[in-house]
Parts: C-alpha cells; structure tokens; sequence
C-alpha cells in the first residue's frame, strides 16, 4: 500500500548519512508503511475484536447514541469498551491532560479546522480529544489500514468526532476514509496533522484548493517528512509545515525508554520464556539496542553484540557487553535481537548454526533485517504454533522460533507504553497550536523543526507525573553561564 | 473449594514460626486450593477456550484417534493445539527431557502405576508423559477446578494418558473425576503424586485398601505437606511420603527467580504501564518481595519497601530501598504490590490516601493481603476495565487499580516460566523414582525431606541449558575441605 | 604465629560439613591469625606509620597529657590524628552511638571489669569506648601483631584506656602485652572479649585462678570459636560464652555487602584498574562470590563463575554469569578473584595460560586458594611493582599482576566499611551486656548462640542510619501469623 | 597562575550555548588550570614523594646513567619506580603499543621534532614514548606546576627524553622549563603539542620566528582550543591546529565512563564510606552526572537528582531517579555531590540543613560548584581530618565532610582509568601525525576537528582489549544505506 501506488519507493541509497543521523528515527509511529501491516494482530490482544462479522462498514449507516451519523466505522456498540481503553490510556498521558487543563476558559484552538490521519489508537484518540477540549473541530481518518482499533475508533466517535477508520479497510476504503475526512460540505480544514504523508497527498493531489485556507502541517513520521522535504525542494509545498519527528524530546526518549520497556514484554507475551541466565545476541548497539540490551541484562540475560560502528562498539564494551560475529555466537545463543536498521543482517549461514529452540525477533527499523526469503525454502517446515509465533523446522528436527514474521515484534506483540507515544503526542498538539496560533509571517513555505524551547516545555509537562521538582536558575548563574534563567539550555544543534 | 468442605480449615495460628521459615513456600504451586482459584482466566490468554459449549464433558463419551475412551476432558480436537503448547514448554524443561534420554533401555519405572493429581498444564504435561517414558502407567486428575489447560488435557488423552480434567468443575466434577482417575477396573495405583492432598485424602477415606499395594506418595504443597505431618503425627500416614516442597531447589529457586520475572510480565499485560520511573511500594522484602524489588529497580521504578521484620529491613537499605510505613508512601506511590504472606496489610486506610490511578497487586501467599472488604462498600463504585483489572472509583472520581481481586497477580495475570517449573518437576520425578525403587526398609511411614544429594542432581540436571560446567574437587581440595569430591557440598541444614 | 606455638594447627579435614556451614564465616575479621598478618601495610594508606623509629615500645615510659602511665603504646603524640580516626569511624557506627545515649543515666556495665584482646582500629575503638560510656573499666591488647593502628591506640590511651599495642609486636612482646593487660595489681577482669582466643586461653594457662570472677566469654572469630567448642567439648570451659561469630546479622551482612563494597575498592587502589568491558572471572559463588560478581557486574565488568556445587552454579547462571571452568577462561580473563575458601584453586596450570597482564587476587577464606609455590620457581622472576603489587614475569616476558601475595584482597588493599563492622561490633557489646547482666544460672559453662530476637535488635539499631521505618504487626496479624507483635519474626533455626 | 597573568580571564558568559555543548567537555586533563591545581596531593597516594628536600631542581646539575644532562627534574634516582608506573600504565594504553608496532619499519614521525606541553604523568609517559618509538624526538614541559608525577619525569628523563618539569614549580620555573623545552641550541621544533595553550602563546610571544619551521598544533584542553579560537579569529594563528577536545570519542568516553569509575574510587579513598542504602543527591543529569548516578545507584546508594533542564530531569526520572531541589533533600541526604559546570551550586542556605556526617564533593568542572566563601566564616570552624578531608562544624557541632575543598574530586582524590586516557592520547598521536604527514595545503591556518573516519580508527584500536569483534558490512548492506563499507558510519554532525 501507499507509496507503491503513488509514488516511487523510497530509495534509502539516496538517504546516505540520513540513515545513520536518523537511526533514532526507527520509532514505532514513524515507520515506512509497509512496515506497519505488521502490526495487524498486535492490539488484539486487549482489543479483541472477533465478534465483528465481514461485512464492509461503508454498506452499513449507523449512529451514536446522540444521533450522529458523520463517521464511518466498524460498530459503534464497542464504544464503551473503547472509551474504557481512552481512560486508562489517559492516565498515562498526563501531559496532555495537563494542557487541557491549563487551557481553561481560553481556547488556543478555537476555530481550527483539525483535518488528521493517524494511526486510530487509545493514545491518539487521547490527542483527538485534547484538540477538541482546546477548541478545534477534528474529522479523523487512519493512516494505516491494519493498526485501527475499532472499539477506540467507536467511542471516538460516539463521542462526536467524525472518525473514518477501521480495522482490515481495503485500498479503496482508504481513500475513501480520507475523502470523507476532507470533504465534509459544511467544513474546510485549515490545520492538517498527517503521520505518513498521505493526507498531505490526496489534498495535494485531489483538493488543491484547500490548501489556500490551510495554516500548516504537523508531520511526525520518517517517511512523511521526507516527503515534504522533497516537496519543499521541488517548490510545491505550500504552507509551512513542522517536523516533529525529528524534536529532541521524540528522538531522546521513543527509541531508548521504548524499546527498553518492551523488548521484555513482547519476548513474554509470545514465547514465556524465563530470561534469567538465557543467552542473547542484540544485532546493533543504536539506541534502539541499548535499550534492548539493558533490559535483558537486567533481567539475567547475558547478553552479546554485534557492531559495525566501531564507535558504538567500544560503548558496548565498555558498558560490559561482549562484542562478536553474529558468526560466532549463534552457535550458543537462545535468542538473536536485531536492531540495526540494516537488510540480511541475519542470513541463513547464521540460521544453519543456531540451536534448537533459539529465538529469533526484530526491534529494528524494518521487517528486512532477517532475511526471510532464505527460509521459505522447500526443506525447512514451518508451523505456526501461536498467533505470531512460528516454528521454522529443519530436516534434522530442529525448530528455530521466529516471531512476528520478522516485522517489529514491540509492534507485533507487545503494547507501547502511553508514557512514552504521551511526548510525541504532546509535541504534535504544541506544533499545531504554534502553526494555528503563529502571527502571519513567522512561517514560510518551509518544513520547520521545533525550537529548543518548545522541546523543554514538551518535557516539562510530563515531570509532574514523576512529581519531579525542577530547580532554577539564579540570576547569577544564568549571568555566569551566558543563558536565559528560563532556559532554553541546549544549544540549537543539540540532538 | 476442597479444605472447606471435609476438613476444618488450615490453622494458620498453629504454625507459628513455621509462617516465616516458610515465606520461600509462598510458590504458585503450592497454593492452599482456595487461591488457586484466582486463577480461572490465567492461561486463557494463551489457550483460549471461548469457543466451548456449556455442556458437561461427564455426559459427551469421547474417543481419541486411536479410538481410546478412558478419560473425560473438554475437546478432544483441541488435542493438536495443545500438543504444541506442550513442545514449548519441552524446550524449557532440560532435566526432564535429560531424564527420557537417560533412561535408555532402562525404565526405572517399569511397573509403576501412578495414579496423579494436579494442575493440568502444560508443565505437568511434560512431567506426566516423562514418567510415561520411564516406564511408569499414570492416570491423573486436577487438583483445581480452575487451573486445567483444556487444549494440554486434550493432548494428553490423546496422547495415551487417562485424564479426567476440565476447566470449571464443579465439587461434585471434581471428587468424580477423582474417583475415576483412582478406580480403573483393570489398575491398581502402587504410587501417588499429591498437589495439595485431596488425591491421597480421597483414597485414604473412601479406597483405604489401596494402600496396601501403594508404596508411596510425592507431595509438592504447602498445603498437602500439613496435611501428611497431621496425618503422620495422628499415626494416620500408612506409606512413607516425600515432601518435595521443602526441598532446596524449590526454594531456593521458585520464588526469587519466578516473582523476578512474572511481576513486570503480570504488570504489562493487565495494565501496559511504563515502568521507568514509576514510584512503587512493595510490602515485604522476603524472597518474593526480593524477586520484585530487584526487578522493578532493574527497569528503573524507584522503590520503596515496607517491613515488619528488622533484618529483612536492613537488608532491603543496603541493597538501596528506602524503608517506609505504607502510609507515608501510600499517598504518592504509583504502584502497590504486596509479598508479605500475611493478612490486611493494605487496609482501607492506606487506599483512602492513594493517589488516582494508583495500581495494586498482590504477589504474596494469600488473597487476603489487600482488605477487600473494605472496598465493597456503598460509596465506592467498582467498574471492570479489562479482564482481571477493575477501577475502584471513588466518590470524588479517584480510580484505584485493582489486579486480579487481589489474588495473585503472577498465577492469575502472567504466565510462570517452565524453567522454574522444571526445578520442581524433576524433583518430584526422582522422588517417585526414589520411593518406588527403593529397597523395603529405606522409608518408613513418615515424612522425608530429599537428600542434599538429590537435590544438587537436579541442579546439575538444569545446568546444560545453560551451557555451564561445573568445576571438579581434585583429591587435595577434597581432603582439605573433608569433603567427597561429588558432593553433597551443603551441609545436612542447609537450606 | 599463635596456634604454631601452643596449639596443635587446627585440622579442617576434621572440620567435615563445618566449612560448608560456615562459607559465610570467611568475614575480615574472624581470620586465621596467619591470614590476618598480612594486614601488615594495609591500614597504612591512610593512617602512616612512617615518622615511628624502631625502638621498642616497652623501653620508653610514655604518659598521657593527663599524667596516665598505665599503658604501652608506640607515640602518644599521634594521639590527636587517631582520635580524629574514631570520630570518622562514629560516623559510621550509629548502633554503638544509640546504646551510649540510650544507656542515660543507667550504666548497664557499672562494675564490669572488661580485659578486651582484638584488632585495635578505629571501630574497635568506638567499641571499647562505647562499653566505658556504659559504666565498664576496659584494659585492652592486640590479636594481631600487625594490625594496629598506631595513632588509634594513642587516641584511646590519651582517652583513658589502658591498651598494650602496635605494629610490629614481637611474639615476645605480643603475650608480654596481654600479660600486662590480665595483671593489673588494683583490678582483676570479671568479663572477656576475644578475638581468637588467644587471651582466653593465656588466662586459662597462666592465670586460671581469674576465672572465679569471670562472668562470661565474648568470642567473635571463628578459629576462637573453634577453640572453645574444644574447650567445651574436653570439660575445659568454665565460665559462660557467647559465639559472636554465627549470630545471623553477622552472617547476613558482613560477607555478601563487605565484600560487594571492598572488591572494588581493592583492586582500584592497587591497580587503577578500569573495569568496564574487562572479563573477570570469580572462583566461587557463596556469599563472597556473590558480592564481587554483584559489584564488578555493576561496574560493568564481564564476569563469569567457576563453581564446584550444582546449586550454587544454578544460582549464578540465573544471575546471568557464564559458569565455566577456570582452564576454560584462563586465557581470555583480565582479572581472577578467588572467593571459594578452598586451597589451590588457581594452579600453575591455569596460570600458565592467563595473559598478559592478568590480575590475581584472593577474597576468599585463606591465603591458600592461589597456589603460590608454583610460582615461585627459578623460571620466573618476581618484580614488586608497588606495594601490595608482585608482577611475577614468565620467561616470554608475560606479567601476571599477584596482590597482596594472595591474601585477602580486602584486609591487605582497602578498608573494610565501618558501617558493616558496627553491626558485629554491637552484637559484641550486647553479648557483653548480657552474659554480665544475665540472672544467675541463666547460663551455664556452655558455648551460646544469640537468641533471633537480639540479632533482630541489633538489626533494628542501624535502622535509623537509613531513615528506615518499621511497620508494626497489628493484633490480628500477629494472631494470623501466630507470632508476637514484637518479633522474633524468624524461626530459631534461620540463619 | 596562568591566565592570570598573561590573558584576561575567560569570559564564560561570552560563551553562551558554549558551555551547554560542551558539558562534556570537563573532562580530568581539559581542565582550566586553576583547577588543576587541586592535583597537587594526588597522586601521592601512589607515588609518594616524601622523601625529596626543597631545594630547587634548577641548581643542581643531574646526569642519566647513561651521561645525559639535558633535561630538568627533580630526582634521578627515582626512575626506576617511574619506569614500573610507565608499565603499569601501559598496559592499559593499548592502542598506542598497537601504534609502536604497526609502525614496524615505518617511522611516520621520522624527522618530527615535538615541543609537548602537558601533564608528565605515567599516561602521558606512554604517549612521549611512542611518539619517540614512531620516529620523533620529544621535548617536554609540564602544563601545571602541581600534577608533575617526578618518579615518571625521572623515567622519561632517563629514557632518553628532555623533561624539564617537577612537582611544586614557581611560576617563573614554570616559564623557565617551557623556554628550556623550546629553545634547544641544536633543534628546531616542527610539531607543538599543547594541553592548555601556554607553550602556543610562549612561542608566539619569545619566539615567533619558529612558526616558520612549525607544521601545526595539537591541543587537547578546552582553555587551549579557546584561545586557538580567538587567535585564529584575530588572525594571529599562523600555523594548522587540530582540536583534539571535541573529537567524538573524546566526548563520548571521558566523561561518562571516566566519572562512573572515578566517582566510587575518591569516596572511598577519602571516606571509606559504605555506599549500601546511602542516600546521595547529584546535582546535574548531564554526562558527568549520568556516570555519577548510575555506579553509585549500581553499588546500592538511593541517589536524587537535581537538574534545571527539563530534558536532562526527565532522563533522570525515566532512569529511576528522584528528581527534587536540593533545598528539598538536603536535610535527608548522606552525600552531595556537584556536576553541574555551573556556579554555587550548593549554597549556605543547604549547607546549613544538612545533616551531622554529611559529605560533600564535587565532580563536575570547576571549583565554583560549592559556595565555599560561605563556608569560611567565623563562626564556622575547619579541621583537616585527613589529606583532602576537611570537617566543616557548625556551632552545635554539626560536621559536614568537605572532601578535596570543593575542587574536582577525581583528580584530586582517585586515579583516572588509563585506558580512558589512552582514547584522548592516542587520538593526539593521530592528531600529530595527519599534521605532519599531510600534503602541503589540505590544512590552512585554521583549527580543524578530526574527521569521523579518525575517530572510528581510534576506537577500533581499542577493540582488541576487549577481544571484541566487529562485524563487517556486506556489499548490499552498504548499498542499502548508501554508505562505504568501511565507514564512516556516523555523520559528519555527529557528537
């Protein structure tokens, strides 16, 4: 789907350093299209929506409760159990929370015309919302025609937000999602929040003449962003837009604490297996892998690298982790993690020496790092033994378990914690209400990343939930140091 | 269920210091029944039986496709997914797998009928069909009318085993299938494997002549070891019997390293929460609240630890807890998780003061460590977010999190790793060995602890997983130490 | 020293199980009076000897700024430094701080004459005093020719204790100064504490008439424990003693969290060595094992554990260390560490194939565990690098780095936390307070381990050093549990 | 000294964002030399120094054995031990041994003839010496008048390099040794090696002719890249310089790993404080506090943090940290420790709550941390209780613990791991090598940074300590990021 149908592959040869600038990048929300068809089991195990029966929700009309009918979605009586998961996503996002608060009788929203395609989930349906408390009017479509929850997607809209979005949509139902987003009769958006580009294309494409009452983008997403860059260069972006993917904030805390938390988790919930005293090799010392690393150290795992960066595999070292050939430990290990960013980092010699029962998952940027063609071959058996988990069966007997296909497996098989999407959510509403709220003339038709500033207050709203207590700068600091007492404190290319 | 109805209920009282020479027995398989109940939709995270009839398996004849018809279980044709079920939990149990290749030619257990009973999982599967291959002729019902995987039941019978077990009996389901599991017309028990008692109480009231041919019974419980030294002290017991509970590998084992792993897995999969900096009290610093304590640390929770007991005080500081009273932390804790083994440690007057969104869990022996009675009153609102997670709302909208009803988080919310699981299993395993080939005269009709020397075999039995080698004692270092160069290297009371 | 010349050498083959027991009795302070010799230049890093001429004390009456003479000591002039020494070491002993302020007005020792023969340090020091602050007269000598801290000694003279002692004691000198210490004309002891046994039984050989007025024997080494259980044993033992050394706060504490803080600490003084990314590996994972892996791992270090017994090889590989024989990782280790309290552990063998550059030291029980005859061959030559540090060099010109000449790490390299020595320290004034206070017949000429209860006692006395708090057993607990509200909260036989 | 008297002072709050970016810039040996001053005791405790008189090394003539004289230093005789710490330290320096031999045949510094100008430590031994094996001949000064080890400038003096430089210089034999250093009669310097810029400004001022025979400078402090910054911008830099300071793997390895080992190493040999269960406040979460933080929470410690940057507190919080104000813990805490870079940091009015025993150091890069003026007030009274310790005490005898009087704790009171230092010195080896060898032109007279590519091979050189190995990129893996197979893998932005 998507950029295969519209636009050329992303040719990542052209990326050059991008890649390596952006391995932080690899972000759950931030990733390539293709990639997150991954994750279409992946919230079912709490949002289990088996009951639902075949048929297309553009056949059938519904309607809340209230009596609305502006949305399209799956069926409108999981609300409650939708609303359910908003609440406990809720609690995490404080953040968010706390800017609905602080806004009070004022509305910094009021009169934007938020039109969104984003993933459907508890956390960005708690985004939605607060945009709504702040006074814009929201019509909301998927980014992603696997990753919708339906039941979130119906209290969204049992509480009166036309959403068009579901679990399973065709490529049709697609556009037809974002169609319908756009084009209400009685509404024209002038504010866009796109995660992937999309959006931003089909009005580009279809309604041009939108864009005259449009104020800007917030685009959070890798592949997003590098096409407004592409626009940008080729002189057809034509209002300002804001990169979110690339703020501090996002690429400090998603990747590390992320992964950290639900490398675990996604072993867990696929496999049981005990940690303590297990062998693994992380393939990658990126954020991504120290992350990883860290949390299966601290579980007991003894835990091996593999690096190419001699950089990063000095840190490795010398933060206690052996640093080898994927060659020459797959003979021994229980478990092989790759977070490289990289294709074929794990090939089929390395396949032929692992041993019977070792473990094989993904945390990485794209479901390429194992190479799965060298096992769809004739003599190896595969057998699925639990939903995302299969048996990769050699002509010997031996099993080799590989979860999740390859694709991300904290996609795939684990949640995200709230906490964590919490910051990016909280960074794309302050991008929007900078956009809506900016004194004509600040932004020109240019792709824009956030200032420092607005970075540190991202991360000064989510302290509270620590009851963290900030200290401050005295007059005579700020003076020996040469910087405001309110900040900001990092230099402008602190990354 | 089961204490309540034929005995008088456990005297906790009694025991005295028997409570904290045992706070290591606080294991999940060595529950008093009435706990065991909690664990009703534990593993139906993974084995999901939603697509059952209410229909009593008692009333269906089924057969196998072998066309056998000696057992009872739910779905024969869940046979296949609970044959997998069972090959993953091979992989996590070594000693066991060791055992059937040791065996060779030999069957240590020709001649053996072991009649069985306890929870049907597919860890007991693995243990079962072990002593199939060594020899033995087993029939085995549930100790617990919650805890059986259907699919691993069906697998079992299936496989040539006689089960009589289901998901949700009833009492009388129960005792029936009890009663079958004894009483084949064409087998006579000469050995019992007990998970709290109720197998070897039913023989003893209602089939007494059966001891004559029984030569001994394997008890792994808590509450079934009281039940034997009663029965023993009472000049009752009339086979000689091995507490397997007591032993060193069990203990030392089961409940540090398990409640190591299950507390964050129970914690993710109820609630998804963010473990990174979260403030969380845990009450009780024995081996449980150790396990916890370090595990939640390692994921960067900040901790906090409650104790009645000044050594385990002390050594909770020097490992880096501050030590506090529930109520001063309760106010700003995250997190609560009990692991005291004891009753009414979070009492209404700690949960007034918690903050919204608190979440609490229980790790500890009973269900009666949180005071739930004083949540079910008028004034509180009780709504179930998720499956054993329900919000207790008070008037002014503050919502608790309650895991599970209190029971344990670990059986009811997170799956146990078959590794530890293994400890145990193997152990019982050489004990039946023991007891049924030992030369008369060995066992008296008392109560036997294992020998230090069985108990390092079965850690040497699980040290290949982990590709370890064991350094030998040179004659020199055997003479010095006075010592046999084999072990047993504890001494007698070690444990 | 010592045993050589009035006892038979103690046999540890007769010791059987004994050593297995008393894996944890390894602690710093109850050596084998051979180990403790090599404490010789160990406290000098901080507190300098350097100024002292070689006469003997003995020829040159000194007195105190207040006019006393009844000691020997080496200057009193550094009387001043050594004072500031104990006012460190207070810092660090607040058990000993609470029992002077608690004592008030009462004077719990008021009469008891106490001769006193230990390491004289700084902790000792706020332990003779403490017993002066609680009414006692103390007259105090050495155990150990070697580790007296000279200025300490001064400060406690200057203060108003008699004390015989320094560094550098002939034998001569060593029984010529506990002889002075027995013999006062105007004081007969009526208490003992020993470090040993030596003053016990130099009053048992030359002044066995003392023994009608002495109420009791606090003995806390295990060679001095030993020693009394023979005495007992033969119908020798004719006053009460305590065994200091099997309390369990001493068990508990003084191996795992010493040697946890003082491995590091050793190594860095002696090499400055870096530890993250180096491999070590550690002979032995008992208790000492346990706080060296626990500390390097921290530190970022590669450990791996080498073990002889199945159970605790099982524990280090769930605690993520590689188990494997030292001729295994000889060739590949930066450091070895020694922590079995075996003998000829690390072999010429092993040694021959270490690298370049090696390190080789001993945590453990005895200086034993490194075979050092074997390096001492004409082949290699031995360079003294720096004090404490022997680079042995083979012939090809490889060094391996030997400290201390294989005794203890932690007694010879670095100091031992005061904080760890206060809890042993005051379950020795305890001791002393109740053997002397005990009614008449409580006990008899027998060896006595402390009741749970004063070992939870002491426990709860360092509390506060951590703002701990306790929580307190309601009613209904204690009657639940069948325990007192007041403890003791483990069973008799816990340890 | 130093800028004192020839530069005005730095002015910081010129500097701006400067100080941010470079937080990690305070590294042990770029430090302002007023701070280097606090070396003065040590590494005395090492290499003791007692035993010299007072005269002046410049009125005595010395002789090598072999019969050189042209050199100027303290004491001959103590070359030996020198050469023992030289070898010490080379064992940790292993990319520069791998530097001596790769050069093999091959000089690369035949001809070069290198004015240095740092500390004359035993690491900075290890660098003069190989610049030497690789074809240079050396002269050498000391950048500061206290950190000269004499027993390491004796080996290198009797090694055959001219030293002029000896502990407790006068600031005129400050100039004097550097003017010695540069103006030989029969040699011309071609290289200039400087670590804080007073031999570039000496030569710039008394001997400006040289500049012509000078290919470039090498300098590694941040004071002396300053002051490389402001000649170029004046147009007075004539010559190449490389900025060693901001080299990736100068920043990325000196702080962070260099203060996580340090921080435990001078408490300990300052305080013998047991970390277990202490409660330690740091202030600032940049790199220095990072290190700081995570070995002193690995050992035990409950540490807090205080912070102004809501980034870096948010990192703190998601870490595990307590994140308060110091007014808010100071009465609590057992340790202070500083690691801001900023200014009073800890003022009276928290000195005045903190508690009896209190012990307060600083880590961070300069002695402004702690108000000490506020400390040298009447009322308050100082007492020395050991080297570097002093006892601060309040009227009612409270003491706070003021270690190394507020200056950099590590380098006044712990080593610094060689290996650390061996990352800096071999990239100056690199730094000084691609000047002189480069072709005419690729280097103006401007300050240039090392490219990544150099950085890589200075971290790869650093592998093989670890036997660690790196992986290789394939020839499609490199095609799919579009980068070389053989890096650089970061780009060129990367910090």
């Amino acid at each position: 789907l998507h950029e295969g149908y519209f636009f050329p592959p992303i040719q990542f040869t052209d990326q050059k350093q991008e890649f390596n600038k952006r391995t932080s990048n690899t972000g759950h929300r931030s990733l390539p299209h293709s990639i997150s068809q991954s994750s279409t089991d992946s919230y079912g195990s709490v949002c289990s929506d088996s009951s639902e029966d075949g048929s297309s929700p553009r056949d059938k009309p519904r309607r809340t409760s209230k009596g609305l009918s502006d949305f399209c979605i799956k069926n409108i009586k999981q609300a409650e159990f939708g609303r359910r998961e908003i609440i406990i996503a809720q609690q995490e996002m404080p953040a968010l929370m706390i800017l609905r608060k602080g806004a009070g009788g004022e509305k910094p929203l009021a009169g934007a015309q938020v039109v969104g395609c984003t993933h459907i989930t508890a956390q960005t349906a708690v985004l939605i919302e607060t945009l709504s408390v702040l006074g814009a009017q929201c019509r909301w479509a998927a980014c992603n025609i696997f990753s919708t929850q339906n039941a979130v997607a119906a209290a969204l809209a049992e509480g009166g937000t036309p959403v068009f979005a579901w679990r399973g949509e065709s490529e049709d139902d697609f556009w037809w999602c974002i169609d319908r987003c756009v084009g209400a009769e009685t509404w024209q958006p002038n504010m866009i929040m796109d995660d992937g580009g999309d959006l931003t294309h089909w009005i580009h494409k279809k309604h041009p003449s939108l864009f005259k009452n449009i104020k800007g983008i917030v685009e959070e997403s890798v592949t997003g962003i590098y096409r407004l860059y592409q626009m940008s260069k080729a002189g057809r972006l034509c209002v300002p837009a804001i990169n979110v993917n690339d703020s501090v904030t996002k690429q400090k805390f998603d990747n590390l604490y992320c992964c950290k938390e639900s490398i675990l988790d996604g072993l867990k919930r696929t496999t049981d297996i005990m940690f303590g005293g297990k062998q693994v090799v992380v393939c990658g010392y990126g954020e991504v892998g120290k992350g990883c690393c860290a949390a299966l150290k601290a579980l007991g795992a003894v835990v091996y690298v593999t690096e190419v960066d001699p950089i990063c595999a000095l840190q490795a070292c010398m933060d206690g982790f052996r640093v080898n050939k994927l060659s020459e430990v797959a003979r021994q290990v229980d478990m092989v993690v790759t977070c490289t960013g990289n294709k074929s980092v794990v090939r089929r010699e390395h396949l032929d020496r692992m041993k019977d029962g070792c473990i094989l998952c993904n945390m990485g940027h794209s479901s390429t790092e194992i190479d799965l063609v060298s096992l769809r071959t004739a003599e190896l058996r595969w057998e699925r033994m639990r939903p995302q988990v299969d048996h990769v069966i050699w002509p010997d007997g031996k099993r080799i378990v590989l979860l999740a296909e390859g694709r991300l497996l904290n996609l795939s098989c684990s949640t995200v914690p709230s906490f964590v999407l919490s910051i990016t959510a909280t960074t794309q509403a302050l991008a929007l209400i900078e956009l809506y709220s900016a004194p004509e003339g600040r932004y020109k038709q240019d792709v824009y990343l956030l200032p420092k500033k607005m970075d540190e207050y991202v991360a000064s709203l989510h302290l509270p939930t620590f009851d963290a207590h900030l200290s401050e700068v005295t007059d005579e600091q700020a003076k020996y140091l040469g910087i405001s007492k309110h900040g900001p404190f990092k230099p402008n290319d602190y990354r």
